[in-house]
């Protein structure tokens, strides 16, 4: 990993909120920015290596050769609409590219970075027009009127995706031009939409949590009250009908009544995070208790067994309750990316491990999914159940979005690997909080923590793990406090036998938040065992798609058959769970039989199927975010049971 | 069921081809028109009833309120493009519509339906231009150019459908203004595809089916022509790329080099059935032998126990081998009847009966599903498992196509009621063939058969059954002859145990064809049983989604389990299959379980399921055809077994 120069790091720590990308004014935790929590290491640093050596640049060169960013020189230019490419919420990538090299400035002060985010900001600068209005894709001559298709045009999408670029650059820089641009954008939203203005909101729902973040960061309640505005008026079909139904972006249930997250994924996830902020900065009990039951049914009956979200290709939405078919799934990653926000919105503002256990699991499942092992391929959509091998995309041609369930290195619609990126940058941000008793650790990576106490009193703490290779967290206290504060570490629901040792005596912990209380000096140490090894999971009988088929998880990692390691299909596999998955030499093992069966007669029979099973062998499992990158092959998570 | 006025029995009886729809110039068949075969009564009798008396009325009805058919009469007042209502496609609907008329009156001399298909001929004729072109979306001032978007223009699309009703008239009737029409456009058509024409293809196959078809009508011999070039054009690539890819509109692959359907099913079902056609009069045996690969191929790995296909939403496409979700099943009405077209060819071309058997299973369990008991509603998709009760469409309103799996009286894409229409109208040609050596009953319905072998000897057959019902199907010879000939009754795949009985003896017989052949004198009887009695029918194991669950049919009907049988929800209904379904009082009854579960938790856990069941309960089956008849429900074909 590049290391801060010393200037950087004083850059950052001096800007405001020192590097959150979240900081509500009230809640149940504190946020730990960027400043005072850095991954050193491990599973999540190697990924975060991966985005500043390879993802970051590989999405600017894209998006370069495909002309988004030009769009921009093209307006400069008068060369709009004639030369505009990409789809008509292009402008939102750039702003997730930027997002994710504000980031990533702030964590490492890579100085070429930075030349490079300024130069981006420079081009978009002219665009803006004096009323703050910024948007390659309307209001032109021979372009549709601003406005004029709130449903699709994403307009209010791209300004979301802007503000959150100039949150970013503001806690990791403070301001400058992005900064203002993004204030010039939202006092026009504010004015265009605002209680005398239009009574609309924006078929994709983002500018909501963005423009809380930004108000957050200004300190202008204006735009927070605009966010307010335009999460009460979601649910009221101000938008107009379309095939898909109007829950497809939310407009068909205010969103303080609704009992499910359902529609368009991504959607209702931003919604619900930006519905979250609000709640959080009106003391809105009602609005927070909306989410959180939506949430709470959506996890419950909605979500595959990675975090995924998103049982339909068509129309990128949830399915009914229980409808999770392994092989449909499209648990896009940016559903997987808007997870990861809501939960840990959920989190700061209840402190409850569940939403940190659904961080987690969309975090090692989903995200960490979509990227390829070399930083230059995504997966868009996420099956759990690869029936083909499909092709390789070609690594210069853009792919449709969900044409294919292995890796291209762009698509038509690429929201997917900026989305990654700015993720990735900011991840340091997702490891730890703090309240007035002490510190929690929420996500176990290799890291060094520093921060102060409400006292004032400064706390370090170093953490030391493999995990989730292995269940050992070691918290060294580097620099204690004189005072007793409590030291929090979560454990995940499915860690049963879980232990923590501190002070020379070892306790059975449970899910929730293990407690340390100590005045703890500098040198000790507390140790957390979590039972990471593999384990069966089945699914409730009502996710019919499963029934009869068995997972393995691993810790919080999902684990999933593919054909390069049976040396066939795995249509026929099916798998012996008498015994635990086998552990060996870091490998996971299960007993797995094929079966010769024919393919040319009509499927449906008198009697019930029993193909005669080969002997069994033990075949080994691949880390589901893993698979896919050793060329075509067949994959399932749900394995069936002999 | 009306009566044939004499008058229109005498205008059929001197008709061209008799009233068949399909017309072979060669095959091991040769199929009996509605002159030859008249269904009297029984399932496709009432069937045929309500097309009589609600079908037909609604379909016209509702295109003229949501202007369909008044964008002809806009065209020739000079209103387009402002006036026109609908889709692209929509001139489709109206010529399938004046299809089910011409067969309806064909079949029963109905003279008002003649009144009125002969005022739609009168509105449609003066939009043709001198060129034969016909076409209400396009080439006007302010259209878009003729030709200018084949892959989502259609109007090669509704030429087919033009042609066929062009055809259903011709041969009901002869030559009118219909017929001159599209003969006009056929030449037209030639003319611009020809072979020093544009070397394109429609993106939505269906004139070449057509196309055949007018030229065995008219003895025009470069209509069929066109039609072998149109097939042997397709899979080049010559169509764009789009998002669902080239195999959506089977461009992918030459017809005669593919292995299985893909893509848009009822697109691919269409081009299969031109295929055949055109393999047929060419006596291409390579080209037959594509077909009947990737159909055989699609039955074994692509097909719904209903018989029905297409298992995407997204695209209405085939899905890969063994995918086949029954919550997402898409197997639109409209692939049900192109099946059916598809089987029908196949059965002509070469006799076998596992063509009549799909032609059955798809009449039965996808056609016959569409419309609603009082024909005012219908299944534009057909679900297999229904998890949310849903809400009946308002009877004045326009669905989305695929919104809700609740019959709805129109949809904004409305291709299937007219679709039914038109099968329903015709369903005699499907009763029964003959060929050199006698005659073969395909379809058991209640029917007279009236048809002369070769030799010019005129037989006549009365069928009496109450299938599918029961399964005794009484096959009464009125006429006989001299010299001895074959009676071939076809043995369902599924007959495990059927016999028939001849001239007082009784025999066993097995799937394919009981042949009889005897010099049958008036008054003789050929009896046949078919074992209808409940049965369980399995899954192969790759049908993952229909795994540890089971279905039910009887005879030729799929059984489903209706909450409003059941008291509650399907959702966790089990059943015990230790015994076969129990029949009582002309019911079908399965032992059932439900059970409490909690659907607030996490539903992934360490232990395999294993829900207390309650006691188990007798409870009616209904048949697939008739769900959704008593309000809203949910329903599953595949039920869970204990």
């Amino acid at each position: 990993m590049s290391t801060p120069s010393a200037d950087a790091a004083s850059a950052l720590a001096t800007g405001p909120d020192h590097g959150r990308p979240v900081v509500p004014s009230t809640g149940v935790l504190r946020p730990l920015g960027l400043d005072e929590v850095r991954i050193t290491g491990g599973f999540w640093g190697r990924f975060q290596e991966l985005n500043a050596t390879t993802i970051i640049d590989h999405a600017e060169r894209w998006m370069e050769r495909v002309g988004w960013i030009g769009n921009f020189d093209a307006a400069v230019e008068g060369r709009l609409p004639v030369d505009r490419h990409g789809r008509e919420f292009s402008d939102s990538d750039v702003y997730k590219l930027m997002e994710a090299m504000a980031w990533e400035i702030g964590r490492t002060g890579n100085t070429t970075l930075e030349a490079r985010l300024v130069a981006l900001v420079d081009r978009i600068a002219p665009v803006q027009e004096a009323d703050g209005y910024l948007n390659t894709m309307f209001g032109r001559p021979g372009q549709q009127p601003r406005y004029s298709d709130l449903e699709w045009g994403h307009e209010l999408y791209c300004y979301g995706h802007l503000f959150q670029a100039a949150v970013a650059r503001g806690r990791t820089h403070g301001r400058d031009t992005l900064v203002e641009i993004a204030v010039r954008a939202a006092d026009h939203v504010c004015e265009t939409f605002g209680p005398d203005g239009l009574d609309a909101v924006c078929g994709h729902p983002e500018v909501e949590v963005a423009l809380v973040e930004l108000g957050r960061y200004t300190g202008d309640r204006r735009y927070l009250e605009q966010a307010r505005l335009f999460v009460e008026r979601r649910g009221r079909g101000t938008l107009a009908q379309i095939e898909f139904g109007q829950q497809y972006f939310q407009d068909d249930v205010p969103v303080r009544d609704a009992e499910v997250l359902r529609g368009h994924a991504v959607r209702a996830l931003y919604l619900a995070s930006g519905a979250a902020d609000v709640a959080v900065e009106t003391a809105d009990a009602e609005l927070l208790g909306a989410v959180d039951r939506q949430l709470a049914t959506t996890l419950a009956r909605r979500t595959y067994i990675t975090g995924g979200m998103g049982a339909h290709h068509e129309g990128e939405s949830f399915g009914d309750d229980y409808e999770l078919p392994p092989d449909r799934s499209y648990s896009e990653t940016c559903a997987g990316v808007a997870a990861v926000m809501t939960g840990q919105r959920m989190l700061l503002a209840t402190g409850q491990a569940r939403h940190a256990d659904l961080v987690e699991r969309a975090l090692y499942n989903v995200v960490a999914t979509s990227p390829a092992e070399d930083g230059k391929a995504f997966f868009y959509t996420n099956t759990l159940h690869q029936r083909t091998p499909g092709t390789v995309a070609a690594s210069d041609a853009v792919s449709p979005r969900a044409a294919a369930s292995l890796r291209a290195p762009w698509f038509a619609v690429s929201c997917c690997p900026t989305n990654v990126a700015r993720t990735l940058a900011s991840l340091g941000a997702y490891v730890a909080t703090a309240d007035d008793d002490g510190v929690q650790l929420h996500q176990y990576a290799p890291a060094d923590i520093r921060t102060t106490l409400p006292d004032g009193e400064v706390v370090e703490l170093r953490v030391l793990t493999e995990y989730p290779a292995d269940g050992h967290i070691r918290v060294e206290v580097l620099r204690g406090a004189a005072r007793p504060w409590t030291l929090s570490l979560r454990v995940p629901a499915w860690a049963e036998g879980a232990s923590v040792t501190a002070a020379g005596s070892s306790e059975p912990v449970t899910a929730g938040y293990a407690r340390v209380t100590r005045a703890f000096a500098a040198g000790e140490v507390v140790q957390l065992e979590l039972p990471v090894h593999a384990r069966w999971s089945w699914a409730d009988p009502r996710v019919d798609a499963a029934r009869g088929q068995v997972a393995v998880e691993r810790g919080p990692v999902v684990m999933c058959l593919e054909s390069v390691d049976l040396g066939a299909d795995v249509a026929t596999a099916r798998v012996r769970t008498d015994e635990p998955p086998l552990e060996r030499d870091g490998a996971v093992l299960v007993p797995v039989v094929t079966a010769e069966l024919d393919d040319a007669a009509w499927p449906y029979r008198h009697g019930a199927p029993n193909p005669p099973a080969s002997e069994s062998r033990l075949v080994p499992l691949t880390p589901y975010h893993r698979w896919a990158n050793r060329g075509p092959s067949t994959m399932r998570v749900w394995m069936p049971v002999v």
